[in-house]
């Protein structure tokens, strides 16, 4: 059996990375979602172990002591976290896993964990880029200024993916996100074992 | 511009490539097939210069020796060359382009090309690719087996690609080899051109 392949789908906010990695699992067999760690609140609806592992502030600090995370970060107050154990047991056990990740969390598994597929996800300029932050609409005006000196900003880190999702219309978009993960799974060093030594058996 | 992608897809006889190929080719746009020398007379309805460019066994002999070839190789008797300067032509203009090639002439074209994305076509068993030449009937017995002891020893090929793509339905080995053109349309190298520096402009 191969070992699972970690996809991670990052890029500045508005770029458009939740609704691709959305998609992807509900088209793609053998591909799961990380359940983050968080010390915010459960929303309404929200299951813990399904939607967030909630945790108090003093566990995660705890978490973070032992080294169990592959990245996180602080947001708006509230921690969030990728557990390295379950990125370490779905790889083990053939399983790809997808994460919908921040930039700054990226560059974490990048330098933390190493291996995975790094896709950086954005729109074509940063006039689309503005408009669909202001589209949210749930920015406010200073939080769009904001948000937008950091996507300048994080946009150095571009160099540091394997891809480059450009997000102008969403199926373009979902099309080659689709294509990065199917060719992935027919790279050699993932396929050679289908084609072992019984081959001529 | 970004420079245009050379794919190259080989594997054994009967593991179905030429037909991938021509599919690719009715499918993307962007993707052309290299025209290839050959000193074997044209058939009915062959055009010189499309489907080959035909010339004698003399001119493809001074070919080869001004290093015209990008890999050549005899087969049945006759001479077939893939013209370097053509992929290079395709390359500087931003056009991809697809070789549908054996085995010896791909591992001449990483050899004095380099630049490349390698995928190896194969049925997923020993056994389907012996049947599917069976098939062909146009396999005398004597050639069979030279084929399949052929294919063997062309396994051992196999580490030097990219990609492995298991052709045991048409549709779903072009769906990998649709990934695997996608995906490199999208890589990093390939796609940051499009995020240049008027990103903010």
């Amino acid at each position: 059996m191969r070992e699972g392949i970690l996809f991670i789908v990052s890029g500045p906010s508005g770029g458009g990375k939740t609704s691709l990695v959305k998609e992807a699992l509900k088209t793609f067999k053998n591909l799961s979602f990380s359940v983050s760690v968080t010390t915010r609140k459960p929303r309404e609806g929200e299951v813990d172990g399904k939607d967030y592992a909630f945790v108090s502030e003093a566990e995660f600090r705890e978490m973070i002591k032992k080294g169990k995370f592959a990245e996180y970060a602080s947001v708006h107050g509230h921690l969030y976290g990728t557990p390295l154990e379950e990125l370490e047991n779905a790889r083990k056990s053939g399983v790809d896993m997808i994460l919908d990740i921040d930039i700054q969390g990226a560059r974490q598994i990048k330098e933390k964990y190493g291996a995975g597929v790094f896709c950086f996800v954005l729109p074509s300029s940063f006039g689309i880029l503005k408009e669909r932050l202001i589209e949210r609409g749930s920015e406010k005006s200073g939080d769009l200024e904001k948000r937008l000196s950091e996507a300048k900003r994080e946009m150095e880190e571009i160099n540091n993916y394997d891809y480059i999702i450009i997000n102008d219309s969403f199926n373009e978009a979902f099309d080659c996100l689709s294509a990065v993960i199917k060719s992935a799974r027919c790279e050699y060093s993932r396929a050679a074992e289908r084609i072992g030594k019984d081959y001529f058996a």
